[in-house]
């Protein structure tokens, strides 16, 4: 079984993000937004089947991880109360994605985050989405100001009510910032990988993790600049007189696949253990063309894992085991759908 | 002849850097700075001999090109005025290593920045440091902020002056930021490579190359999160209908070799084409332990070169060629001094 556990919701019908330019608009006008728009289930099958399915099916995966569209998040936008009316409605829009393609595809939601404001208040949204949608993670974005890093680092006490309830609902967060505003930075291309870097850089210099052993965070995009520079952060951890990387980070910090050619990935698979890589392609995602020195998608990732001198055993754990592991919930939601 | 494009004075008398904390207290409580410390040529001598020319010497090579402590510039510090007495104070410094010991460095400046402020004010002293001092180049920073990122990217018309007159008169900027007082951020871990990161996609979704054909950039930290997602860039640049990679930066845009273990540099090698890199080791810098798993010190990269399937032709460039093509002014200086 080949799991897939980064994919995000970029397809959802049209009249779903034109809502949420409309909540935005009223927000800044002092309006009310308008009601919902509906959403037939009809309309949700074709932006899947036309989609993630038909891409899984033609690649040889079999389930996706899937979350809301990640740039789409926008936490530096509105209030406290849009984030969570938006939440509320893409993590609703997930749950009949995984209901219309219970095999296919297990939620992960997004979290109603904004600038300044408490993780405490998405509490609530994370115990709905897992208690009564039966997702098995959320999405947590260290940098809810869209590239001005303004909120503390993801080791401060600021972020530990979140914290405890992931640890008591044992689900992960995959570590995803949303889309930048600030113009120094590129959503998908800058933006992504600085967050990426910098989120496991603040996991390094706290005591996240003796606080909390059993909280997992999966770092995407391969870990952002973190396996090509291991030597470099395996040197700053030994001048921190820190333990090493492993003992320190590598029981709760895991790394996707999402890397875009063959050298990443062989870099990837070189310095991180097996342990603590998840295959994943963030498609349909960041880059959609194809590669013209492959021929094939630059995000049809398991061609590249598939050239890699794994062994099975490794190889089924990147595929699967890992997956497994890391979002504890989801061997029980695979056994209920068969 | 091996020249390391990428050291920093991070050894320099004791007085030198305390001065800067009473230069800042001093701009805090409205005072005027005191007076310049005194530097005697002999404590100026030992702090190069038992440092960096013991290193040199030691790991074979033979030129630095050197400038000041990257993490000390701290253009988020005091105002425009402190930041000149201070970018002034730490070239001079350069500029007497180099007169001291002319065969073993090379000078490049740090300039006067400011949050917010013209890079327009740069201008005077990168003319007093290139033609007074002979210096071949200089440290640009693309977020004088220190993690805040406030300044418009590096393609903006912002920068502009500066760029015409670092062509006029031939030098290039390595890219690199400096102190992160933004507490989501690790100066020489994650604020430095999102650094390197950022700078590079500015480059890629900006006419910042149309507009200055002979500017020059050296984007340090074997290039951030870049060669790793080589793929990813390459495939965003593809969907923005942008030029291929190679053509839209690879002619002004440079990457130096601070990776500190042998699969990164092998990675470096495998994707960036050997007349875009620069041999570099950032050393004494970020890192300054031995990696255990090699018994050599983390930051001498030159072991790692050492075992890259080079041809010596491309070797050759790393180590020497491309640094005398991208500081065009290097040649006459190396000339000069025998």
């Amino acid at each position: 079984m080949i799991i897939d556990c980064h994919g995000h919701y970029t397809t959802s019908p049209r009249q779903h993000e034109a809502w949420r330019q409309e909540q935005i608009a009223a927000h800044k006008e002092g309006r009310s937004a308008p009601p919902r728009p509906a959403i037939s289930d009809d309309e949700i099958r074709a932006s899947i089947e036309g989609g993630q399915l038909k891409l899984q099916q033609e690649r040889g995966t079999d389930l996706t991880i899937f979350s809301p569209r990640a740039a789409g998040m926008g936490h530096h936008l509105g209030d406290a109360s849009t984030s969570e009316a938006w939440a509320t409605a893409c993590n609703e829009l997930i749950h009949r994605v995984c209901t219309l393609f219970p095999r296919n595809f297990a939620g992960v939601c997004m979290l109603p985050q904004s600038a300044g404001v408490s993780p405490r208040n998405c509490i609530a949204e994370l115990e709905r989405c897992v208690n009564q949608y039966g997702f098995v993670g959320c999405n947590l974005n260290p940098d809810p100001s869209g590239g001005y890093w303004q909120d503390p680092p993801l080791g401060d006490r600021y972020w530990y009510p979140l914290y405890e309830k992931m640890v008591e609902l044992d689900v992960p967060a995959m570590i995803h910032v949303s889309m930048a505003c600030n113009p120094a930075f590129h959503t998908t291309g800058s933006h992504y990988l600085n967050g990426d870097t910098a989120a496991f850089n603040q996991c390094m210099t706290s005591n996240l993790f003796k606080d909390f052993p059993g909280l997992k965070f999966i770092i995407p995009h391969g870990g952002g600049a973190v396996p090509y520079h291991w030597g470099r952060f395996r040197g700053l951890a030994q001048d921190m007189k820190l333990p090493p990387l492993p003992e320190l980070l590598l029981h709760n910090v895991f790394f996707d696949t999402c890397v875009y050619h063959l050298p990443g990935q062989e870099l990837l698979a070189k310095v991180i253990p097996a342990d603590n890589i998840l295959f994943a392609s963030e498609m349909i995602g960041a880059v959609r063309g194809v590669d013209p020195e492959t021929g094939y998608a630059f995000d049809d990732t398991k061609r590249y894992v598939e050239q890699l001198p794994l062994s099975a055993g490794d190889r089924q754990k990147i595929y699967e085991g890992n997956a497994r592991r890391v979002y504890p919930r989801l061997p029980a939601r695979l056994a209920a759908v068969g």
